[in-house]
């Protein structure tokens, strides 16, 4: 039995589960006759009263019948209001996606090579904690307080002249939408922009949700190759002429999964084929403050000066995750529809989240936690390297990011090194999952952000010898 | 000039958008020529370096172009990426609807009678400053932990366990959401059940948002009227019949704008009707908690057995609404679609804003606040009441909600009473932005929720006052 009733007056609910569950497995099927009262109250340990009142419970709820006064049997079912077959609907199909990673992220490992988060030990969450109180203090009725739909003025503002003090381009608080979460940004970016059979443009390999979330809306996906140089921008620029897509899709820094960058020449050149295809570029910049040796190139967005381009930026990923908090710049003429859209999806962010992220974010302590995290991140990366250094394996040295992306030979499976993995409680996430084309299948992608130096090296020297056995 | 920035330094920008609102109005056409830099400067009262700054942006932005070497001129604007006329998206036509509304709630105003809000001053803002400093003691990595989709486990499983108690009926946690507010179920909702030309019911007069985003998948609406004594239930009846509809959206329990209430007898009913044409309930039960004599009658969905209601409720709105705290409740065959297309909007609320909720959901200091918020909301009604006795006008005096649906003279132009009140810092919202065939001319909401009695008093007899003039 399970242990979610701690309270003995609810113990009856978990013998209901115990026999929908039956019903739904098919263990026991339409018309079979349930055990006794007795029976089941013998074989459950509990009270005949506790089974009884279940049985009650069932039959109100049409799962099961009476017959001969006193036998239960298995109702047949009624159908479902929602068939989820006939429901025609892609947001099924992502939902088949999504259960494949989530399977593997759900998976009890020791090893965990497969969450591309950021191992909460490397996090402020004591200081943080204590930085609450004081935010409370500073807006006293800031839960009563609803944000406007696009965000918190003050963030906005002060967001703002931080992109404009970082990277010298003029970025105004109006261009400025609070997210929570970059994927809701992909997600108001395919709704508002997207109608069914728009092509839109992909990196091959891509982050998987943004895949689903674009054919959840019915868009044709094309993808392009990223390489550690880049894009081939003579092909883009076919794709562009032949598909003529609504808007491309990229990760140019530090790309999930490959950790790829694109590099500064090819950022303006691409500004200039989006302008003359009328694409919109999708610019998501979900890993920029985690870089190693040096800063990465600027973003794209910088290049833009018509609008074209729409910048996705996470910043709580890498300090408090629970905050969710992200930002969309791009032109007025863009952020109109988007701001409608986001009205109708959530009314905006909570403000408490964008204060709190405000108070810490133009701290010095923001700054100290980035360079410490700077350097855990790479000795991790350092360690993982050093075991992939015994392998014929191959990948490019990333400069930022949280992930390695690695070929492994071609005759390996990579779905049964998983299961053999798996078992051995290490997880990682096969390549075929960031390519709607289900290509890569001799790649994985290894996360070395969420476990210590200690288990990355004992997780990888499983890994290793697993795949020589 | 505005006060966006303080700082000295970035007065160029304010010069740069003064320029840009000047083109963008019209006000300076295509090729007409700039003032020039010493006229700019005087006129603006600025430093010429500081106007010079400017003109060199606006000429990098492509929004002026330079002349013999010395003059600036607008240039011809290039065309935007993104054409809203040719968009052909109906969140386009959504954000025009939305804007009359936002427009009201935006003006600047003494006398808010337009925002069904409550009172920051009504709500429990100091104690649950303190409150929050303990939630971070219970959950110290708290800000480092994302939620799962669904929502926090221990939280579904502890408002599961609250309707049970409340209602006698038997709802697992697994049957249960958490949503960044209620809007975002509504979206939920007809992101997975609504194709284009789906028939969607509503209730006339009904929450705008709602139409708006059942209009924004391309539903056919089709309404029945809500009177004090619920639905013409043969008519209801008649309309599934005729039109299959996919889901009936409904607010049986003091519906905004009306405050009426569908009785016990008609719920019952309702269920099974949708359960005979197939049709799912969407019942959205924003103001349960606000009832004044006597609690309303228990949820449609308690009424449920098959799957056929998906119940919709708001905590946030009279505790905290900076938290964002509504739930979805729902049959598993249901749920299943839901949470996949949660995950691609923004993979799952903020896990500080639950644990927060949960602390005080579970507290005694939730009830005493509800009692007096009660208590004080119903003594405001009463006094809006009291004014509103002195007129002609019409309205049902409702047992809960925040709201009075009132019907003026068929002579009165709301229209013209809203210009005529704006201007004398009066807010409310004409009756037509609840109705999506534009009905109800000579109707309009009245919320008792926002200003104090003294202001009521004060604002109410100034609208009758304008009104007779």
């Amino acid at each position: 039995m399970g242990k979610l009733y701690k309270d003995k007056a609810h113990l009856f609910h978990e013998v209901y589960d115990y026999v929908v569950n039956r019903i739904g497995s098919k263990e026991w099927k339409e018309h079979d006759k349930l055990p006794s009262v007795r029976q089941l109250a013998e074989e459950l340990q509990v009270n005949r009263l506790t089974v009884l009142k279940a049985y009650q419970l069932l039959k109100k709820h049409n799962k099961v019948y009476v017959k001969d006064k006193v036998g239960y049997y298995v109702q047949t079912p009624l159908p479902s209001l929602v068939d989820l077959d006939n429901l025609n609907n892609p947001i099924v199909t992502a939902y088949v996606q999504k259960n494949a990673l989530s399977e593997i992220h759900q998976a009890k490992v020791k090893y965990n090579f497969s969450q591309a988060l950021i191992d909460p030990s490397l996090l402020p969450n004591q200081y943080f904690s204590n930085y609450v109180k004081q935010v409370f203090d500073d807006y006293p009725k800031l839960l009563s307080t609803y944000s406007s739909v696009k965000g918190d003025e003050e963030l906005r503002e002060s967001l703002a002249a931080y992109f404009e003090k970082e990277y010298k381009t003029y970025v105004h608080g109006d261009n400025v939408m609070i997210l929570s979460g970059s994927q809701q940004g992909i997600q108001l970016v395919a709704q508002t922009f997207i109608k069914p059979r728009d092509t839109v443009i992909i990196e091959r390999p891509c982050f998987s949700a943004a895949i689903d979330i674009f054919e959840s809306k019915g868009a044709k996906i094309v993808p392009i190759d990223i390489t550690p140089t880049g894009y081939d921008l003579e092909c883009l620029e076919h794709i562009m002429k032949q598909h003529k897509p609504r808007l491309f899709y990229l990760t140019p820094t530090f790309n999930n999964p490959t950790g790829y960058t694109v590099p500064t020449f090819q950022r303006k050149e691409l500004v200039a084929l989006a302008e003359k295809y009328r694409c919109l570029l999708v610019e998501d910049d979900a890993y920029h403050d985690i870089y190693f040796s040096e800063k990465p190139p600027t973003p794209v967005f910088t290049y833009d000066t018509v609008g074209t381009v729409i910048y996705l930026r996470s910043f709580s990923k890498y300090i408090s995750p629970g905050l969710r908090m992200s930002i969309i710049i791009c032109h007025h003429s863009i952020m109109e529809p988007l701001v409608s859209a986001r009205f109708l999806m959530d009314n905006g962010s909570p403000l408490l989240n964008q204060k709190i992220f405000l108070r810490y974010f133009h701290s010095d302590r923001l700054q100290q936690h980035l360079d410490k995290l700077r350097i855990a991140l790479q000795i991790r990366k350092e360690w993982m390297e050093g075991e992939l250094a015994n392998t014929t394996w191959q990948w490019h040295s990333p400069n930022g990011g949280l992930n390695l992306w690695v070929k492994l030979s071609d005759e390996i499976s990579t779905d049964s090194l998983l299961s053999k993995a798996l078992a051995h409680y290490i997880s990682f996430v096969p390549g075929q999952v960031f390519d709607p084309s289900k290509q890569y299948k001799s790649w994985i992608r290894l996360s070395y952000s969420f476990s210590n130096e200690k288990l990355i090296k004992e997780g990888m020297e499983k890994i290793i010898q697993l795949n020589q056995e």
